[in-house]
């Protein structure tokens, strides 16, 4: 086993947004790894990707409550001892948070006070990770994107994301608190929410290419963007959590290269052996919130912690497709 | 009449927070102006500013309504044919927001989601002016601090106006909705809270003073900032609010030049007569969210729109000084 992951041996493990996409997988690679005391908890609340058949096969070996992290009582209960604490919880639909801003501030600024605030009064020395987003740059002012870039959000969730991010940093600097974050770029894999196409464009492309339906991209198709694969991005997670020098710290996370979007269409057609492409005008709501080229260096965090994308990307997808084949009744509706 | 003004005649004028500091002085300021149909709206939270005799001997000239703007209903009533908005209802203290964060989150961004969905459905033509601050920089990094200074609050309150900020933004780019951003320095004057040492620390210097009290600075008192005399304050809001350039712009604002809290204060003692100073070494909390030396660079403003600050600081402290002297009772309790 490699040396960082042993630090979560025989450990209090608590996972916000535990039955989500990042968060399952993450509970599977702990369970993995030993004996620990893994518990997570999810609000399940409709849309965001919570999804109870993402523990088949290790529910036995988890806790998991029901609950909206919110509630500063119940999660003064469920963190009390934890000596890590994986916030992965949060609404990530760019579409929704327009739709319901509301909404997206309660699920990413709110609750996510409440947690710091469980936190700092009862397990203070715990580490917190923190999973942000690339969004909060907004459009490239150039590429690749890193940590010292502007920072001009164009959605409402990018917006809510930056503050929820800018509170982590805060509790660490003010009141001493542990925590890490992680900008996450265009994640994919098994366990992902693919039933609509508010959840970022991944998941949609890869059950329309396995239903053999058309993908329709908005635009030319020639946005480039990066994909990192979720075993990737939990072993970014799990490096940042065990390691004293990124406290405080703030890493984007990338790809082995940028693709666009046509060719991953087009790779998903070849992968399934189903499904066409179309490229289509951009609907007025996505026009506006659309920001062409986007991919992120990854510098920092290969420097300091090691990390690097290892998963190519046409084999991730294959085992992505592999594994909603495997399990479509589960993701479908 | 300045050319700008007459906009801002016979029109429908809103201002949310408008029996605080800067949203009552802008009243007074339009009222001289000429005739307007003048509507306040304040939730008269305790403790953040408002205050019925802040609009004393103008009460029968403009309408004030008493809700949250948090409320949809209401503030769709209160917005709809509005020409302008002056959108300045918020939490101003640092020290409040860190000792409850979720208050904050509440009166800076919820409040502010449902006022500008409110106007974006009854009233998508209006001026929206929203003043920021500029805590949201945190520590400069250079001096002046001018519009393209990186973004890293240093308090929840900073976070939050960050957050409120960037949807007035991205209500601009994405509706249409006519909105600019002024980031406030330190602003004083009359009608200012006073009464307690949270809302910054030039209202509690001012008091003190007149109070013949010690006037105790945390540090050496070298530390500089920028003050803006309400008066010059309320300019720029006006000044913002007419003009079609600044639609979807951030603005700073700032002083002549900065002063050092030391010679503030000594100040202060001089031109009341009364008090002194004593130097005292930083609290925790305080020591936590202290920025050093900060001030603004205003090129952009003043260059745009021709903004600049006019009143010289002794001439602007002396006139609040007799605005309190003649009516500490209404400010004192």
């Amino acid at each position: 086993m490699a040396e960082h992951l042993e630090s979560y041996i025989n450990h209090k493990i608590v996972i916000t947004g535990g039955l989500g996409f990042i968060g399952s997988n993450l509970a599977h690679r702990l369970i993995k790894m030993g004996d620990s005391q893994i518990i997570l908890v999810d609000a399940m609340v409709p849309d965001c990707g919570g999804n109870y058949f993402n523990i088949h096969g290790i529910e036995d070996r988890l806790k998991v409550h029901i609950f909206d992290i919110s509630d500063e009582d119940k999660t003064a209960e469920l963190v009390r001892g934890a000596h890590y604490v994986f916030n992965l919880a949060g609404q990530v639909s760019h579409v929704d948070s327009m739709r319901d801003p509301h909404q997206d501030l309660r699920l990413n600024c709110a609750s996510h006070i409440s947690l710091l605030e469980a936190c700092r009064k009862h397990c203070p020395e715990a580490r917190i990770i923190y999973t942000s987003t690339r969004q909060v740059y907004g459009k490239a002012q150039y590429l690749p994107v890193d940590e010292l870039h502007p920072l001009s959000p164009v959605d409402v969730n990018g917006i809510n994301k930056l503050a929820a991010e800018q509170y982590h940093l805060l509790y660490n600097r003010v009141y001493g608190l542990r925590t890490v974050t992680l900008r996450l770029t265009n994640t994919y894999g098994p366990r992902q929410l693919v039933r609509h196409n508010r959840q970022g464009f991944i998941g949609w492309f890869i059950k329309q290419a396995i239903d053999g339906q058309e993908i329709k991209i908005f635009g030319d198709g020639k946005q480039r963007r990066d994909l990192s694969f979720v075993d990737d991005t939990v072993e970014a997670i799990l490096l940042a959590g065990a390691s004293e020098e990124s406290e405080g710290q703030i890493f984007n996370l990338g790809a082995q290269e940028p693709i666009c979007l046509l060719d991953l269409a087009q790779m998903l057609v070849e992968i399934t052996g189903r499904g066409s492409v179309q490229l289509a005008p951009f609907p007025q709501e996505r026009r506006a919130i659309d920001i062409g080229d986007f991919y992120c260096d990854y510098g920092k965090i290969n420097r300091l912690l090691g990390w690097q994308p290892r998963t190519e990307l046409r084999d991730g997808l294959s085992r992505t497709i592999e594994y909603y084949r495997e399990y479509k009744e589960q993701y479908w509706s």
